[in-house]
Parts: C-alpha cells; sequence; structure tokens
C-alpha cells in the first residue's frame, strides 16, 4: 500500500511540473485514456482530444505556478483510488502580464492504466 | 450490479428531494459518518457536524429547486462508486427573494455504509 500512495504522489508532482512548464504532451501522458477533465469555467472534457484541446485553452491563456498539497489519498483497490488535494501559487494572465494569487481545491479519481497511476476524473474549485 | 446502479440513482433523487426541502437531516443521513462536502465559496466540510454546519449555512442563505441528471455512474467494486451529474433549476436569495437560475455540475465519490450507498466525497462547480 505505501509504495502505491508513493506512485500516486509521483504522479501528483509529475501533474504539478506538467502544469508548470505548460506542457500539454505531459499533462496527456498523466490521463487515463477515457479521462476527463472538470475545469472551473469550461465545459467538462471527455477523453484525450477534449482533454488535449482543454489544456491547449488554459496553457494559451495563463501561466501557472503552483503547489499541490495532499490533503487524502484513498487507495480502494489495485485499479482505482482517489485523492483530495489544495493548490496554491500564482497565475499570470499572458494576454496582459497581469499575475495573481490562485487558490484551488481539488478531487481525483486515479485509475491505474498500464501498470501506472493516472487520472481518471479531476475537477476543481475553490 | 444493475440493481446497484439503481440504488445509487435512488440515492441522487433522495439527495435532491433534500436539497429542495432544504432538509439538513435528510442530507446528513445520505453522507457517510466521514463524509467531505466541497462546496464552492466554502470550506471543505469534513465529518458530520461540519458537513451539517455547511449545510445548515447553505439553505439559510438560499432555496434550492433542482434537478439531477446523471451523467455517468461507475461501480467499482460493492463497496465503492463514483457519479458525475448535472444539476440545473433555479435558487431564490432568502433574503432578498431574488431568483436565479442555478447551474452546476457535480463529481461524487460513494460509498455503501451499513448496506446504503451513501455520499462520501462530494465537490461541484459550473
Amino acid at each position: 500500500m505505501e509504495t502505491e500512495k508513493t506512485a500516486i504522489e509521483k504522479l501528483f508532482f509529475d501533474y504539478q511540473d506538467a502544469l508548470n512548464t505548460s506542457n500539454v504532451n505531459k499533462v496527456l501522458s498523466l490521463y487515463t485514456k477515457d479521462g476527463v477533465f472538470m475545469p472551473t469555467g469550461g465545459p467538462s472534457a471527455i477523453g484525450r482530444e477534449q482533454v488535449k484541446g482543454s489544456y491547449e485553452f488554459v496553457f494559451k491563456a495563463i501561466e501557472l505556478k503552483l503547489k499541490f498539497q495532499i490533503d487524502e489519498i484513498v487507495i480502494i483497490d489495485e485499479k482505482y483510488a482517489f485523492a483530495r488535494t489544495i493548490s496554491r501559487g500564482t497565475q499570470v494572465l499572458r494576454e496582459t502580464g497581469v499575475k495573481e494569487p490562485e487558490e484551488g481545491r481539488e478531487l481525483f479519481i486515479l485509475q491505474k492504466e498500464d501498470g501506472q497511476w493516472k487520472i481518471a476524473r479531476y475537477i476543481f474549485n475553490k
């Protein structure tokens, strides 16, 4: 169980890095094939193509520098887990250069695919 | 599996009724003992006492009339499931009487406790 938790923590560090470098391909590699992204202020993105489009849209608009704090990881079985996190940092609006503090709270459903923990469902709010 | 899905659908109808009648006790009966409610604009409510306080606060401020549309129910095992929903309807601000359209999108983690499907984690945004 402890190694599974460590693997999930690594997923969050990888996701944090992918956000902070605006790296769409890295984000996509962390999602399951049928993953769903439910961003505040945007439609739900269902599956790889929509998730790709959604992050391209976000990264074109803002530059993120966030740190994730993991509040809870619950491993359900060898294939499913869920987690609650808080993310804190800044976002820069690329169009204006305006920098703002950013804080969010997230709920993730994680699923093991091809031996790796990935993001299956992801929603956030504040 | 089909009867489990039906039982989870009933949970959502019961939750819808509890919201639409501002019934805190009914809401609480639909949460697991350690359930977590993550409302937009408010702190996470963790466990029965905090969840109670959070819904009391919401119901004092607004009157909801919502219908839930279930987009997805995934049964993980005999104890865990998750679901995505959309809720649509109206809210009335009790202080002013102003009525507004309300639409939200939800992610639920459901857990069987004492033989009943209940809400274990719940977050929404728009």
